[in-house]
């Protein structure tokens, strides 16, 4: 009987560490509401303020962001800002962003402390896609990238655009993506706490197998965001 | 002698009214200021709240803009944000948007009643590249189009980018420009009395003859903007 308890014990334990758990314990992160006072943040820059402050951030502390500032970048990347009710009851939502058609194509990805995530911008929560810290991983080699807590990972599903061919095919899927990270670079400038830098560095076979990619979806940017290192 | 009067009256007459003089009238438009106090612009909405606001606009007032809504447009879209001087003097002029190696690869031309302008980000002013009204061939059918007063037209000199190609060529380029409209779409949504709308459907062939490209330089997308229709 005691040898039994020892052996559960032991194999509890061996699941724990092994990560499974904990794993599970990240599986899902329900985001605090982002519409505080329906976008009235506190001490928060105009938007031509933002414009004159916006630049790309080189050089992160080693700081974690809150919750409320990742549910606010995700949502200001790609959240639902209106939701619109057609008179036979369908209900369309729209983004903070432009899409040809209002076709959805952009998913972005959060790579965290704790795990890699897919935001799902409906129900405003991140999904785990890969338990770990890859950070460091996002990169090809741009080391003020490692300290930051927070990598946006940017993919089009270029099959909902199959009205276009061609080079106008990546460019429109990536007006969009543009679109988005821009939110992202004006959003940290408004905070006049956070800051951010897009970047195309990132090994983009390595991740379409890390996140279980389509042929289809193509990764189109990364972008770090996190505090500025003084 | 009196012969000789009437026919000079005559060939001026006839040269204004072929065009070759009113458009020396408007070949460039200095623009006013666009460092309203660095940004703090009368009644603006803060970038979350623009956040929420933004949306496409697909209905316009036949209504001119004032220059310095033209001016803030254009700045918000290409503007320089920042002059940094090195210990050796160089100047590197910072823009509003993202650039791969601070390539600034993209172009940003102004569709105006009077005529077709390139912006010039270090001048803000525009200078003529076409006379006349050709704002309604900027689309390919959408008419809501027809009214509005501005037409932006956005291209990136592929050749500055040389050290990316295949799909990531066009990809790293379209990002760049997804920003521009970006800044433009929060700029209109901020100001609470513009709209504006972007769309990829625009004769690119017809346009790059318009606007004398290269083969190097690409159109990749077009934005609309004006007042609102009630």
């Amino acid at each position: 009987m005691k040898k039994t308890i020892i052996f559960c014990i032991t194999a509890f334990l061996c699941l724990l560490v092994s990560g499974s758990i904990i794993a599970r314990d990240f599986q899902s992160i329900k985001l605090p509401p982002h519409d505080f006072k329906k976008g009235k943040m506190p001490k928060e820059l105009t938007v031509t303020q933002a414009l004159w402050a916006r630049e790309s951030t080189k050089s992160f502390k080693d700081q974690d962001l809150d919750p409320g500032d990742i549910s606010n970048i995700l949502w200001a990347a790609v959240g639902v800002n209106r939701i619109i009710t057609a008179t036979d009851g369908t209900i369309t939502r729209k983004l903070t962003i432009p899409l040809a058609r209002n076709q959805q194509h952009v998913s972005v990805y959060a790579v965290l402390k704790q795990g890699v995530y897919l935001y799902d911008f409906i129900n405003n929560e991140l999904n785990l896609v890969l338990a770990g810290d890859h950070r460091s991983e996002t990169t090809t080699g741009q080391a003020y990238v490692y300290d930051a807590p927070l990598d946006l990972i940017f993919v089009s599903d270029l099959s909902k655009l199959s009205f276009v061919t061609g080079p106008e095919l990546y460019y429109t899927a990536a007006i969009s993506i543009g679109c988005a990270i821009q939110n992202v670079y004006l959003y940290v400038a408004g905070t006049q706490r956070l800051g951010a830098v897009c970047r195309t560095s990132i090994d983009t076979k390595l991740w379409a197998e890390y996140l279980g990619l389509s042929d289809n979806q193509m990764i189109m940017g990364t972008q770090t965001v996190g505090y500025p290192a003084d």
